[in-house]
């Protein structure tokens, strides 16, 4: 038997436009309790669990943040990132590929490191309705990526073997968490990383987005 | 006689932590005439002078820019760009660095590819007057990036040959220009380009950021 690919989508910065509302809203929250952190080091983390972006923020600064001190960064975060809402936008491509899984009887699922509300907004730019997809979200699993327990749990709810699974993620943490999980990373470029970054981290194959991507599936992909 | 080396600095991204802020105007001023592109691409193409950059992705999306909508996008931009002003600060090390090279009587000059007005803005972040500074804008050339006009009229300024001149910047728009001056490119990543991005594009060396730049400055300054 012949095995047949699954497809395990990371959301933010692969689906939708949004990294870069993402790391607007983180920075909105570092400064209101007056951490400062440079752009380019909230973007470089944007994908990761928020309590894990957080813990390892605070080792990397030296500063202690508290529990306290984090729940109220993840609340002016997500308060922020709703505020951005109406300029996250779908991006090329991501419809009609999932369209085009759907279509051929590919299996896929979306694996996102945000919570629940994050996700609705993201899937709003995407016209669908979060009843009606796979989705696990990280109120579905004890940790974010890079732990590899979303994809796990994603490869859990296709009812597929997680070795596979495609993991098309825009962020080192996907690659990272698709190699933990012995899932295959596959990069898109949308979120802002580099080609180097990504298979620096593990992908097997890297496309500008979902659109470039669709149009190589036969790359990557098994025969319906 | 040993060879001195002169610094030239790109401002935004290398100096300021702005880059992100230039992407979210350059996507406001293209929403508004309803040419959508991803923030990513637009990312890839800040540090390039506006006209060339309006001139490349006219070219890149099949999209028929006229000259007239040439100039309302950047009138759109400088606008939403200033209403941002508030959240541009000094990168780390920055004014550290421009410091420590004039103590060390080694010569520097800011070299931007936006023009008097958007200057200002960044070295207001730097408490730096615009008069107060050798800096090339712009305005004050045919060509700005990766054309080799700015930083070779930077050198001029600075009276210096610029084959002996290290240009500092995060954009790969910086590398090749200082290549094409016959200068030498050093790559800081606080605009968010990957390492690897910036050693293609011909960077000698690739630091974090201005602090770090400052903390291994004898790998690259020549001595006192």
């Amino acid at each position: 038997m012949r095995p047949t690919t699954s497809f395990i989508f990371d959301l933010d910065g692969t689906l939708t436009d949004s990294v870069y509302q993402n790391v607007a809203a983180w920075k909105e929250a570092l400064d209101s309790e007056n951490i400062p952190l440079a752009m380019w080091r909230i973007h470089r983390k944007i994908g990761m669990s928020g309590g894990l972006m957080l813990k390892s923020l605070s080792r990397e600064t030296g500063l202690n943040i508290t529990e306290e001190q984090a729940d109220r960064l993840s609340e002016i975060h997500d308060q922020a990132y709703a505020r951005l809402q109406h300029q996250i936008i779908a991006l090329p491509g991501a419809l009609k590929l999932l369209n085009t899984l759907t279509d051929e009887k590919l299996k896929w699922c979306i694996a996102t490191s945000g919570g629940v509300e994050t996700a609705k907004i993201n899937l709003q730019a995407l016209e669908l309705e979060f009843d009606e997809v796979e989705i696990i979200t990280r109120d579905d699993v004890n940790h974010g990526k890079p732990d590899p327990d979303l994809f796990l749990a994603s490869a859990n709810r296709m009812g597929v073997p997680i070795e596979q699974c495609l993991v098309v993620g825009d962020a080192i943490w996907d690659m990272l968490a698709a190699r933990r999980a012995k899932a295959t990373g596959i990069g898109v470029l949308s979120g802002g990383y580099d080609i180097g970054e990504l298979e620096r981290a593990g992908a097997l194959r890297v496309y500008e987005d979902a659109l470039d991507l669709l149009d190589h599936l036969d790359e990557i992909a098994s025969r319906p």
